[in-house]
């Protein structure tokens, strides 16, 4: 299934794409489930997809972030060996957790916004975990068990704030920097998770690509990891990491400005697609 | 005005305490303003404190977090000079922020739990600020008025896992270990901001302390810094920095312990108490 949030009309609602449509699973369930993460939690996707629903034109909706009230935000950092050389980071035994809070997501199509304060806007195109099951201490044989699916992000960085000190919070806290879609899709439909490939392009240039079997930290490792420290719950969302490429590493920096569009392109996944606009 | 967030029977509540005696503000609020956070949010604690209110004795009440659903927790990093010294970090220009998740945070009273993946608890007492007024880029001159009040925090740290990267996350986002309370004392309590003393005890030994003057970043230059990159709403948390003397950078270190009580006293604010448990 590919699993979308959306606007219609001045109602929020979620629903199943099928070709050029939409079905309603929002209206479905209505108060039983008001969005995505909530049916999620009540597992109740598979039953409202298999309830009649009304459709809706895919073109006449407007796109929210795939989740847009996660509880969590995990990212991982330094997880494609390429980009553990470029940003220069020793080798580490547990893979690097900062977050981000819901505010900054987007969804496909909406712009990202290169805040006033900096012109250091850096890409970060990478695969997106959402999770259906909650839980703590979540052994790593486990761990797949506990993942919805996938979806597709951008990890839009503000480097010179992220840069402050040691600690990346700032930089990837803006507004409108955290692109996430254009949808969910289903674990199931995702046979073979190390063929997948991220492909971060740039005003139509790839400016990253690496499949999904470079990650340092599998998926599995990144769940259990997470799990450890902090109980996981449905709909939280966790960037897995990003490519070598990245803007800043390159001589000179390749910024992001406003007019470009940046695309993250995950093989069976999907493409998320987002313009670049300066802060009003 | 000191208030709390509280249960009492099977009602989550919020109300001003006065002596002994807690007046049920979230009573006569109503479903207009179910928790503190709210009646932050629009206003209503002068109006409702107007009120006539239910009484209820101080005994009688189990404390919650002062804001148990708090938005974002922000917390400031080496922002006492002892404390930077000891830990060896580097001087900075911006405030080193991390973030804590809201499942971390408990009560005045409740226990913090020493997770069974490490030994390495340790104590943090630390100013907490609490968001009045919302805002982005607040200036510094106008950030006090942003401040609704001020609370205790121990910002109870597993050091092995805050040092597996350079990203603290992991170490400073255990479940129940993140103390906020008693209460929160509104910011017209305060007279004399920089006289006060944050102090932390350990089993009745002074660990840390240190007067409010020591900050690195005072409080408006945080207010303003966070709220330049995230949007600061009412309820929001900031832990302002501990003093030096954590129990990690003492030969040997001093690790808290399942029965040992920590302290963290506050001149003009308040005495958070909590006693350390091993988790089940």
């Amino acid at each position: 299934m590919k699993l979308i949030s959306f606007r219609h009309g001045a109602i929020d609602s979620y629903g199943l794409v099928d070709d050029q449509q939409v079905l309603d699973l929002g209206a479905v369930a209505g108060a039983e489930a008001p969005d995505l993460k909530t049916a999620l939690a009540k597992g109740l996707l598979s039953t409202l997809a298999a309830r009649p629903a009304p459709t809706l034109p895919y073109a006449s909706v407007t796109l929210l972030p795939v989740l847009h009230n996660p509880g969590k935000i995990f990212c991982v950092g330094h997880n494609y060996e390429k980009h553990r050389q470029e940003t220069g980071r020793a080798k580490v035994a547990h893979p690097s957790i900062f977050t981000r809070f819901a505010d900054t997501l987007i969804a496909h199509g909406a712009p990202i916004v290169r805040p006033r304060v900096s012109t250091n806007l850096d890409f970060e195109g990478e695969l997106a975990i959402v999770i259906g099951k909650g839980g703590r201490y979540i052994p790593e044989d486990e761990a797949m068990a506990h993942i919805a699916g996938f979806t597709c992000a951008n990890d839009a960085s503000v480097r010179d704030w992220q840069w402050h000190t040691q600690q990346f919070t700032p930089g990837k806290n803006f507004p409108s920097t955290g692109a996430l879609g254009p949808w969910l899709v289903t674990a199931d439909e995702i046979t073979d998770l190390p063929a997948i490939t991220v492909t971060t392009r740039l005003n139509g240039q790839v400016v990253q690509q690496a499949p999904l079997a470079d990650l340092i930290f599998p998926l599995p490792v990144i769940v259990a990891y997470l799990s450890s420290f902090s109980p996981l719950s449905p709909g939280d969302v966790i960037l897995t990491g990003t490519p070598g490429g990245v803007g800043a590493k390159r001589e000179p920096p390749l910024w992001m400005k406003p007019g470009d569009v940046v695309e993250v392109d995950i093989s069976g996944v999907g493409l998320l697609r987002n313009e670049i606009v300066d802060e009003a």
